[in-house]
């Protein structure tokens, strides 16, 4: 893989899903970001890929780890990062999102990083503007950097990808961050399960190229990964099930259930966890999670996504 | 003009309005501008000229623009910037601005850029500390930033400001803009008119320097540049037009309006825009629009401005 | 002193309080703070000692003086910072601190600089990740960098604290800056008198090593340095005095009971000023008030507190 990568060239000025993108692309940045990993782990945690650049983090949406992975992943390019958050912003005198970002870019920004609740968005921006766009996350489609550092964290445990059993359990319906994995973990080779409620798949599930489960009992002794969702009960519309208590039951990653996994089975959780909901405490801090390697993968993969777009772009010129 | 203002030195280690200034002073530092207007096109945007200075951004008022563009002049500067917005701050135990003030000098801040609500601001601060003060827009006096930004553009396509004729249209009344140019215009050469709705204009205005018009469509055929002030409904108490149709009726630029307009008309809005209202879209986007030439021009301006403050502190030193 | 601290090599990778330091721990500081206060004030403020280091500001109350010192100390240093507020954060999701910590750990942070409400949380990150943790400031129980600051800046300016009298007046059972000066300036030498209303004073406080007084005016003649806290209206329940105009009265520090302290009485406050409440403006602003000067070492002690605990750290690995 990493030899085929080596004739391979990134052409991309930006990131906007991983449904769009070859085996071969996502191999091309994941080998990227070993190089980057190396970088966080040293004393001087600076390289000087993108001194002079200028990256704006364009968050439309509440976010920690994200924001801030990306702002580490750009400081230690050695970019200048602007921080632009809704409520500081002209967003409150009824800018559009188009005259925001062209705004931005008159400025000379080089890459802008968006997070917004409407699906479609960093698309729109990519349109429109001549700088880097990179999606942080859309609505319920694609958050791709979070499905690049899951499966980072999956082959440099397991090696590959290639052969492996996944389930992505609970709100699916309402994850961009399934539907980034799927597409990920599925090019890579990886078979991947759906697993939650009926009433949190998406509607017509059975034309993606997942398996279906409404059971996790069913699913928990087969699979070699397992990617708890977040249940997000701020985008939680109706009474999607009976109570936390119940979903928690159900699909709720427990010690006892844990007893029926593979012993080597890899906890994901995309994080923020709400503890003793999608699974407990002594799971989340247990012997097969790896929830904060995904954390500390994510700002490995965002320099490779970073350093890789200002490239392209660079070449475009 | 190059040469005159070679010999010419700027003495200001603060930029508090443009009335104060003269045109020389005024040039060198659109001069001084076009020096960095360079830096912000190059692929490394650096220049070493605030290294190891502190420049802090103390907003009291929301802003995108101007604040953005504060901080990444002063970071392709390779000064270091500390934000400092109202809500995050002392201010909400009760500080006053001028200790607040005081305090970030004590911590060796070199340069404050402050906008704030009440006129005056600026000058208080600058009375009272020896740090260098910067306008970024004071109650309805100045917003010199801006003014310089918008004769740099100017005078940038089409050469000097002499003999133009220029209209400043719609709520001149609370425009801290309208004034900041109305100073820059007119000592550059240029001839201004304010245009709105007699609600909207300043109570004296025979005493400033300007022609005043209650007709834009008397005005339009006539002028050379067209600025098109925001309608700040954030600051519109009563009812100064009977409505947003109304105006936009009267004073809005439309497509229609444009086509009695000289044909190299320069279209300019101090963003962000409400389109549909001051202007259309078609408008703002065409091919007489200098609005996005506008924001670049004004990171290169304000670099200048910072560079220019720090250097005449330095020299007083 | 200074040849003592030669010998000595500071081991804490983190700075909780200043209660578990040593005098010569406290004095190792304040030396090397000196040596940093000279980079503040020099024309190009930056020092190399944390490039390539990630600094969190991670404050959960609000703060403008504390937040922008550790900011301004840690770019001095040439390290990277990222701010973390409350609202902008995980935490409206429901996150807890430790997986806040977890998560910024695991991205590569090198230093926590934390404020929280809860007495003992900087205590608890420090317990649970390997990241350095200094405490900017927990619920009613320490401050120590503000402890470390007034010490520095009493010493500086009186060449030692050994057999000076202190008063430390107000709200002191409320008052994380009151417990960290005791601390500081007790292990140093100084007798220090804590004066307050009853109401205000703590509940077991003849068990510190404090004298306690309930009137300023007997204590007024005799100190050598008089510290006054700020009324933190936010934080007083129930009616601690009957109101401001009789608190002032009793304890504040006016003009007129300036006229009995000693003439070289140093004036301290650690801000912000409730201007006319504990102390006339006369008087904060006047020849005695060292108020700014402590703002200033601020930023030497801050810079000289990151730059200690990451040695230690690197020493430890």
């Amino acid at each position: 893989m990493a030899l085929k990568s080596k004739k391979f060239r990134w052409e991309r000025k930006g990131l906007l899903g991983l449904r769009e993108l070859s085996a071969e692309e996502i191999t091309y940045i994941l080998d990227t970001a070993e190089g980057f990993e190396q970088i966080s782990s040293r004393t001087v945690k600076k390289a000087p890929a993108l001194r002079g650049k200028t990256v704006v983090n364009l968050f439309f949406e509440d976010s920690t780890r994200t924001r801030n992975s990306f702002a580490l992943a750009a400081s230690r390019l050695s970019a200048d990062v602007v921080e632009f958050t809704k409520k500081s912003s002209s967003v409150s005198k009824g800018e559009t999102l188009l005259d925001t970002a062209r705004n931005l870019e008159a400025m000379g920004i080089d890459i802008v990083v968006i997070r917004h609740s409407a699906g479609g968005a960093a698309k729109l921006l990519s349109r429109n503007i001549n700088a880097c766009v990179v999606n942080a996350g859309d609505g319920f489609c694609e958050h791709p950097t979070q499905g690049l550092l899951d499966v980072y964290t999956i082959r440099k445990l397991r090696g590959s990808l290639d052969g492996l059993k996944i389930a992505i359990v609970g709100d699916i319906v309402h994850s961009r961050v399934a539907r980034s994995d799927m597409w990920a973990m599925t090019k890579l080779g990886a078979e991947v399960t759906f697993v939650g409620p009926a009433t949190l798949m998406p509607g017509q599930v059975e034309q993606l190229p997942v398996k279906v489960s409404y059971s996790l009992d069913e699913v928990i002794e087969k699979v070699d990964v397992i990617n708890m969702l977040r249940i997000q009960f701020e985008r939680l519309g109706g009474n999607p099930f009976p109570s936390v208590r119940e979903y928690s039951h159900y699909f709720g990653l427990t010690v006892e259930r844990m007893k029926r996994a593979k012993e080597d089975i890899l906890v994901m959780h995309p994080g923020p966890i709400n503890r003793g909901l999608e699974m407990e405490s002594e799971v989340a801090d247990g012997k097969n999670s790896v929830i904060l390697e995904q954390v500390t993968n994510g700002v490995a993969v965002r320099m490779a996504v970073l350093f890789l777009v200002n490239q392209a772009a660079a070449q475009k010129k």
